[in-house]
């Protein structure tokens, strides 16, 4: 949890502190988890992976399956990152909205694995990276008591 | 997290443990903050509460917006449910996907209120009581090293 309070912050109408771009970026750097949600035959899936930000993208690696073949059809999807402190009592978390899709430039593939990204999830190898370039980004936080 | 392995647990084409119907309802009732996944003007949306589990169902609060909507018109949606130790390189998450609708009966939301539940994001009262009553639920762990 970010220990510091936005008491400037501006409030949406549910009461809860809108965050600016930057520091949704800078959220979505600091958790090793993030959320995969897409429709998937009618039904919205969610899914965790582990994940790392490369500028103002996410990219994760994935085996064969729904996300993979998702990504091949750059499929619109949503992802989200949240943290939360139960003592405290508060939490955020970010929404990014925006198209999947599969890197296959190998040199790109290179330059990503220097992010360390390293499913904990390693059965199959996860073989394929893919990127996920939101078109919008939101966020919000539980205010300070 | 759980710290028991389920080395008996099938597994999943990804080489994830497939959790049993029982074990995904105890963790559902473990964790205070879920997120409900639903498809709103054409996007996947998906916010963070605070739930509690009711039997076989979830319950949880909202004010005034989508989720209300949602759950006025008895829209499909989805609400998942993860953890994990970012020391162990572990994880579960349970997916459940049903109907949400809105309590409105009295008596029931007396019942519920037993629960105790208290959303943290609390500035605007959060009056009406959401319930999702799931169709499907289905739960993954990462397998222990």
């Amino acid at each position: 949890m970010g220990a510091t309070s936005h008491s400037q912050a501006p409030l949406d109408r549910q009461g809860l502190e809108v965050l600016p771009l930057q520091e949704c970026m800078r959220l979505l750097g600091r958790v090793p988890v993030g959320r995969v949600a897409f429709v998937s035959r009618g039904e919205v899936v969610v899914v965790p992976v582990n994940h790392a930000r490369d500028g103002s993208a996410v990219v994760f690696r994935t085996g064969e399956g729904a996300i993979q073949s998702a990504a091949a059809r750059r499929h619109v999807v949503s992802f989200e990152v949240d943290d939360y402190d139960v003592e405290q009592r508060t939490g955020w978390s970010v929404l990014l909205k925006g198209t999947l899709d599969l890197v296959t430039d190998e040199a790109e593939v290179d330059r990503l694995r220097e992010h360390g990204l390293h499913p904990w999830a390693d059965a199959t190898g996860r073989p394929h990276w893919v990127r996920m370039t939101p078109t919008t980004v939101s966020g919000r936080r539980i205010p300070a008591r």
